[in-house]
């Protein structure tokens, strides 16, 4: 047995996965951690799986609703929906079979805010939460969880659960005690301000209490995270970066942003990560990120002495990366803080640090709402995670995206977005290969040329045509001719693409 | 010259507002006081409406940009308007003169969070500020500004205007004094949390700090806000209520409020007079409002020892109401508060106080989402307002609204909203007459039959003839038929009514 379980009690819970698997019942609720592929349980959801499978082959009814931190695997994820092991699903996720069984009505999936889901769960929106399953670094002597690579809602999780399993993965490092920083925000109506004013600011403890008489078992792992390797950067992400590099410049300039000024929130992807490579030979000094999770870039920066300190929930490396965090880990925690989803997603937080949110999207309309989640309206993607938590609370918030998509079949500029995710109300700045909409303290009209201006030259006669239509309203605040708003999305859902044939 | 300007210096700026208007000139940004109706300036608006008018007469340019906290009046949105005094106005307006001028496209107006007005005017989103106007109930020996009967941006205005021009009006009370509790979030980068953790915290001080130097004129005046007569609830709002009540107690029964927890925030109108109404006669105690707006019925609660404290930044009275606190003001001076709308609203308190939201909508649709702002997506009614500020943040949002309008041709129940203000991530509750659609922990299709289920019958069918179709969609996360989405709207533009005629 690992020495990794050092209280003496709780050595008696270790047993299998699939002996652990006797705690989860038919339409129980579960709460696991996890998030972007790290810190996800490794064993059990395979064992939960087998015996949904197992069930349903006797013809027995075997399902769970299931609330994690953000995406897991194909282990994890992917093996629950491919077994239909799920009825409910929440609030992120991005693995392909799930997404399937999602869109083909096999499974329900509700999209909520990342900050939000911990929160509801602790005020009772979803009733009960009979089990948590986390996975550890270790077990401390008081019986405390020292989380892995990510922390996601596991604090919520357990205080609310009336079970909890640990699964105590060796493959994790040990190294990363200390990176932790663990805090929530007391339950109403005791709630206090989150005493945070700087991204590198620790308030808690480096590992979760609970309550060790609920844990009912331990599983011992030793298998990797989700890690997926890193894509360089290609031309059309690169020029979106340029531009986006040069909107930072050109704040410097207005004066209203300095060179070490810089509070970066950034979702995952081949354009952040050359952003990243771009900030490296920037001058912007002493960046600090208090983002949802460390990417290969931000390591890259600290490494470089441009970043001082990234606070987030979670790592998503490639696996070179995460071998190295592995091994250095007691090297970087200084610079890394991993918290809590509810306060590394915290409004609150987001909105005093002032940092600049950069999050990709689907489309954007010419009035600048955005979708983050949906293909033609009703097809989910992945789901809109942190993106609106940042969004709505950023000093700037900006999007960035590829004009057009799918060897040009899908305009990322549309007339009006299929699913609104973020509103004209909050989106601030988009960005593509063909520069720069800035659409602060216009009124929708004069948004209307930005958003054209960096859409694909191919698709901008479609869009002045929609524009001249709409101009016919009788109503200008927001000119739209509902009878063609949608035009692009069917003729995308009737030909395959949004342009016009012949 | 009145007493109510105590500083010596300041007194030498005393002028009429034909004089002060030399001060505003064409191409000026202009922050205006004013929230509702309430505290807005009575003068200087009427002669810059002239001054535009003189101007165009001569064939000469002239117009303005407009900043206020929020609505504000005939004599001053509507005189503005109609003299076309104004190239862009944000953030709020109810003017109809002032509407019918945005929607010609005769003037531009930006709809923002009323939370991020003011900051995005101190984070120089907008270029410099020209001129502060403000309303005073007095001018302090310090040559500070007790405010009026709101508060609004006017701390966020003075600070960043290069001249400030102050109305007193010896209308407004001097009992007022004392009420206001002003203080700021520190600009970036040294933002702190706000120090409030119940409704009733005061943390600031009872005036406004200026640099008397950037005073270039004072203007007297005694004219009353805008004070809209109270209507009593009609029997829709009456039914409204009662299920919103209902739906109060349910949460009681669930454990998720307590009948001395129930921290109000409450839009408007008959609904709300109704909810107030029935509050009194309610098991509810000790309640709290952290709100934007004092209404009559909070007064009433307060009287009745109901209610222990109304945080808002504004009043909104009836003129029977106004006449009450302009005389007793002094009474209401502990279980009242009037703070900067940038507190008022500030998201980070918002989440703290876990208050219940309850706004008004235009339509919501078949997945929760809601439209605050746009008739068939292109004609602006008011704003959001602070709905967005609200709704993101509350511990329960929930909005209100008779399932129909004019007539029954207009259905509050849509497939697909023609404008989205609130996502379907962050809509809650909605309540018509036909009862309550709570939304919490369900995916999008199950959120359909409740949201039906509030529909006035005669759009039932309609709508369950719309989610027919729509369920042939190959992707079901959330199925739409974009063919037909806005069939409501475009029946409604073209015969008048949403239903199907014949």
């Amino acid at each position: 047995m690992s020495d990794r379980i050092a209280h003496a009690q709780l050595r008696d819970k270790v047993m299998s996965a699939q002996e652990a698997v006797q705690f989860v019942n038919h339409g129980d609720k579960v709460g696991m951690s996890g998030f972007t592929g790290a810190g996800y349980p490794k064993a059990l959801p395979g064992a939960i799986a087998e015996k949904a499978t197992q069930a349903h082959g006797k013809g027995q009814d075997y399902s769970i609703d299931l609330f994690t931190g953000a995406s897991t695997a194909p282990e994890c994820d992917g093996v629950l929906a491919e077994a239909d092991a799920l009825r409910y699903r929440m609030p992120y996720q991005s693995d392909p079979q799930m997404r399937n069984k999602i869109n083909s009505g096999a499974m329900k999936f509700q999209d909520i805010h990342l900050s939000h889901s911990g929160m509801m769960v602790e005020q009772g929106f979803f009733g009960d939460l009979d089990v948590a399953i986390v996975e550890a670094v270790r077990i401390t002597e008081d019986g405390h969880i020292v989380p892995s690579s990510s922390v996601g809602n596991s604090v919520e999780f357990v205080n609310a659960a009336k079970k909890i399993i640990i699964e105590v993965n060796s493959w994790q490092s040990e190294e990363l005690e200390g990176m932790h920083d663990i805090w929530l925000v007391p339950p109403l109506p005791n709630r206090i301000p989150v005493p945070i004013t700087k991204a590198g600011d620790r308030i808690g403890s480096p590992y979760i209490e609970i309550d060790p008489s609920k844990v009912v078992a331990i599983v011992e792992t030793d298998a990797p995270d989700r890690n997926a390797p890193f894509k360089a950067p290609d031309e059309v992400s690169e020029q979106i970066a340029g531009h986006f590099l040069d909107f930072l410049e050109s704040e410097v300039t207005a004066g209203r942003l300095t060179y070490d000024g810089y509070v970066m929130q950034s979702g995952v992807g081949n354009v952040p990560n050359a952003v990243m490579a771009g900030l490296m030979e920037s001058k912007f000094e002493n960046i600090q990120a208090y983002t949802e999770v460390i990417q290969d870039g931000m390591v890259d920066l600290i490494d470089a002495g441009k970043m001082t300190v990234a606070s987030a929930t979670s790592f998503s490396l490639s696996p070179e990366y995460a071998e190295k965090m592995n091994n250095e880990a007691s090297r970087y925690r200084d610079s890394i803080i991993l918290r809590p989803q509810s306060i590394s997603n915290h409004p609150e937080v987001i909105r005093r640090v002032g940092l600049i949110a950069t999050n990709g999207m689907i489309e954007a309309d010419i009035y600048g709402n955005a979708n983050s989640t949906h293909i033609n309206g009703s097809r989910l993607m992945n789901a809109l995670g942190g993106s609106g938590d940042f969004t709505r609370n950023a000093y700037i918030s900006s999007f960035i995206s590829p004009s057009e998509a799918k060897g040009g079949a899908i305009s990322a500029i549309v007339p009006f977005v299929s699913h609104v995710d973020h509103t004209e109300h909050d989106a601030m700045v988009f960005v593509t290969e063909y520069g720069v909409a800035d659409l602060r303290g216009l009124a929708p009209r004069d948004r209307v040329a930005k958003m054209i201006s960096i859409a694909h030259p191919s698709y901008r006669p479609l869009l002045e045509e929609y524009v001249e239509q709409a101009a016919k309203s009788r109503f200008q605040q927001t000119p739209h001719d509902l009878r063609h708003a949608f035009d692009f999305h069917l003729r995308s859902l009737e030909t395959g693409t949004m342009k016009v044939e012949g």
